[in-house]
């Protein structure tokens, strides 16, 4: 096995990259920070980003495009916004190339073709949705916009991680404007919602819905909402934000509607997204040192036929049966693949379905057809089972369903039995360095949480919804709390 | 009626931007060039996505991502190209903002954070796609690769037009590897087919298909094949095009694989590409004074509803029909819109999906309802007819079949009366003033071409494929010709 990938135990980190790359996922490339998502990787994004877009139809919400650049002008216009961006922007500073005169056959950018404005490379679009809503928004009439966009953004990185942390990567951005307060917070929490249905229906990953301390906020939010998932080594990943943006891009942008009563006032915003990081989230939530395990919703193969036979007869019986299945599962909507790639022995196929994380496979052996029985293995918890093909087609389908529900319950027990409370300091750095979700005490000071940070590197993730209200004392400076917040490390 | 357009004969260039702003397909954006296209817009783009990629997946192809940056030494490797687009590139030289010390809140490029190595925004991705394709193959097992990408792209463009000349657009780029040159021009001709089909089945605009001249060619293609559209001006939109590019990237690139007989040669290469321009020919091949019109295969909305009634009660009744009407059209497929905002007019209404170019407007009056009919109105030949609700379902759902085919062969028939030969330069000059297609002869040298473009503002669109074989005379040197070619103004 040429693609043997590191264990989890062995190194964790290692284990990851070689999923991504040995898995086909992406690829690092030649641009710093950069990745190229392979097809595979690809595939998946798609069944995500389609599902996802069709919640978001299904809530109400339209598709649009908005320009990849924004004038810096416009960029600095919601001063907290920018701020919080500013260290991480790829700038356009000229339009056009010449002959390098000093390299035969090179090219040089032209000092002559220099913008007279900078422009962003978007790190998000806030600022210029915003300054175009301005013309969009005149009366109460015009809203609700709510519109979403699928698009790349960069944030310049220092370090980087495929799919975690790209200097470019793919998501979508929710930008809502509303006419009232209420309204606006209302979207902000049912987009969490639907955030938090993809991930824990479709992902099978379960989340914490919680809202951010304000240092964790994003920069230019009234409010941050999140989801947070439980990766295998116990730390968090943040699966998705959404944002209550108040009035501030209004008032930035100058965006003002007439009310019913012909007044004046400013719109109220919010803003919600998630991103490719949502795959690293996936991988590390599921896998195992064989490889990925990816839930069947959307899973980019979710059944592999190999077929095992002896000389060109055999594989003429084998592939007449393969060909009925992969209609018959096709029939049903099921994704399915016959690899008889005669070039590759069946065991090399197993481990590198394995390696993929295609959720079923279908083992079809010239013995086994005379009996009338193939062997079905799935890949979550790698049973297998001798299955009649009459009943091949409903059992696989009943399978892939029992494999969505027990990777869900599967991560939901791991984070079941990761995730405690502590009530002072050793305990609560015993339990995250044993890889736990903490519920602690925090006085709810600022400076207290970047205490926290630096000393025992774990960040308060959330604080959960419907907190349940106990009073204690904090974990760092024993001041008085009113209730526990979610602390874990987290990528 | 605060939305009329300008007519196509008062002013042409005014009629488009009225039918791109007022029929809500796109805005002007605070970015030079850039243009936000509108949900309504958006969701046109994602029915033709949709239907191109579905025609992609059915032709063996995947789809991956590749990154919007191109570091300035990859870029200017495969030479041709790179001079082809050098003067119209976005270049990004610096990765971080920092606070101006002359200005409170506002921000300067950080002189510190200059890229070593300066960044291409991409106009197209054959360098960033081929340097990684090196990495992917080795062997002819590893060929064919057929992979597409949809993504943003920038060219720097002078003079900009919505849709049909941007600095961002949105496009799709297949690139893919082959290990024969037969193979790559069979791929290069199979996807020109599955343009054109495209065009003509789901846009509903003719097109011909050809082969570009040396002077035309996509720089660093070998053969540049094109489909070329007319628009009702008579002027030709090159609507897609396919590049048989040789071994050139690979030999740029150094991408080589071992053969059937262990001995290394060059990758041979295809890339081919639409873009949101698409949606520029759309416009300009079908829409009228009233507005656009737009094919059903493709409308963001096949079918409104207008409801006509008096009072609470007669609404009662209108809203209850309609509401029939709407889940049995959407129970075959058809999208469709029951208009009951009762703040605006019927009259608003019918003259608001004119120019939005909605193919089928149900009216449903209250006293038609009594006689068991509904006004049927077909938005491309603006006929009316009264329908029983018996067959109303049936009815639009054949309607809609027949506006499609009506459309195209209406453009068809334009294309056919405004395509004519030329033998003299009297006799061409004037044909392309009275907006024709013109096919004349040419003597096959770059500077005739040249010359004729000076002067008559005219290019050589195509070589036809299959082009009959007929001797002559160039149109402008009398020298000897072997074929007629096709001429055309173009956007």
């Amino acid at each position: 096995m040429g693609k043997a990938i590191t264990g989890r135990e062995e190194d964790y980190s290692q284990w990851y990259n070689d999923l991504v790359i040995k898995g086909s996922l992406a690829d690092y490339s030649a641009v710093r920070g950069c990745m190229v998502i392979k097809p595979y990787g690809f595939t998946l994004w798609e069944n995500m980003r389609n599902q996802l877009d069709k919640m978001f139809k299904e809530t109400g919400h339209v598709n649009a495009y908005f320009p990849l650049f924004i004038p810096k002008s416009l960029f600095e216009a919601e001063e907290k916004n920018a701020e919080g961006f500013a260290k991480e922007c790829a700038i356009v500073t000229h339009y056009r190339l010449k002959s390098d005169p000093s390299k035969s056959g090179k090219l040089m950018v032209d000092p002559e073709a220099k913008l007279e404005e900078e422009l962003i490379v978007r790190p998000t679009s806030e600022a210029i949705i915003w300054s175009t809503y301005k013309n969009w928004i005149q009366s109460y009439r015009d809203l609700p916009l709510l519109i979403n966009q699928w698009a790349n953004v960069v944030r310049w990185e220092m370090r980087t991680r495929l799919f975690l942390r790209t200097a470019e990567f793919l998501w979508q951005e929710g930008h809502t404007a509303h006419a009232t307060r209420e309204e606006a917070l209302e979207e902000t929490e049912k987009m969490l919602g639907v955030y938090a249905d993809f991930v824990e229906q479709y992902m099978a990953v379960p989340v914490i819905k919680g809202i951010k301390t304000p240092n964790e906020r994003f920069a230019g939010a009234d409010e941050t909402y999140c989801i947070e998932a439980m990766m295998q080594d116990g730390k968090a990943l943040q699966a998705g934000t959404s944002h209550f943006l108040g009035q501030n891009f209004a008032k930035a942008f100058d965006v003002q509607f007439s009310n019913k009563e012909n007044k004046l006032e400013y719109v109220w915003a919010t803003s919600w997204g998630v991103s490719t990081r949502l795959i690293g989230a996936l991988i590390m939530a599921h896998s195992d040192d064989q490889g990925l395990v990816l839930p069947p919703r959307i899973a980019p193969l979710q059944v592999v036929i190999v077929p095992i036979y002896k000389g060109e007869e055999g594989k003429k019986i084998v592939d007449e049966k393969a060909r009925w299945i992969v209609n018959e599962l096709k029939g049903k909507g099921i994704s399915v693949k016959y690899d008889d790639d005669d070039t590759a022995r069946p065991g090399w196929k197993f481990a590198e379905y394995e390696l993929k994380g295609v959720p079923v496979r279908i083992a079809l052996g010239q013995r086994d057809l005379e009996q009338n029985v193939a062997e079905v293995a799935r890949r979550d918890t790698k049973e297998k089972q001798t299955v009649s093909l009459d009943n091949l087609v409903n059992e696989v389908e009943k399978l892939l369903e029992d494999i969505q529900q027990n990777m869900f319950n599967r991560a939901l027990l791991f984070r079941k039995e990761h995730i405690c409370q502590a009530d002072t300091w050793e305990e609560f750095v015993q339990a995250l360095d044993k890889g736990n979700f903490v519920m602690a005490h925090w006085d709810g000071t600022s400076e207290t949480e970047e205490k926290i940070k630096e000393t025992a590197k774990a960040t308060i993730r959330c604080i959960p919804l419907n907190n349940p209200q106990e009073s204690g004392k904090c974990i760092l400076t024993g001041n008085l709390s009113k209730e526990r917040v979610l602390f874990a490390r987290a990528y």
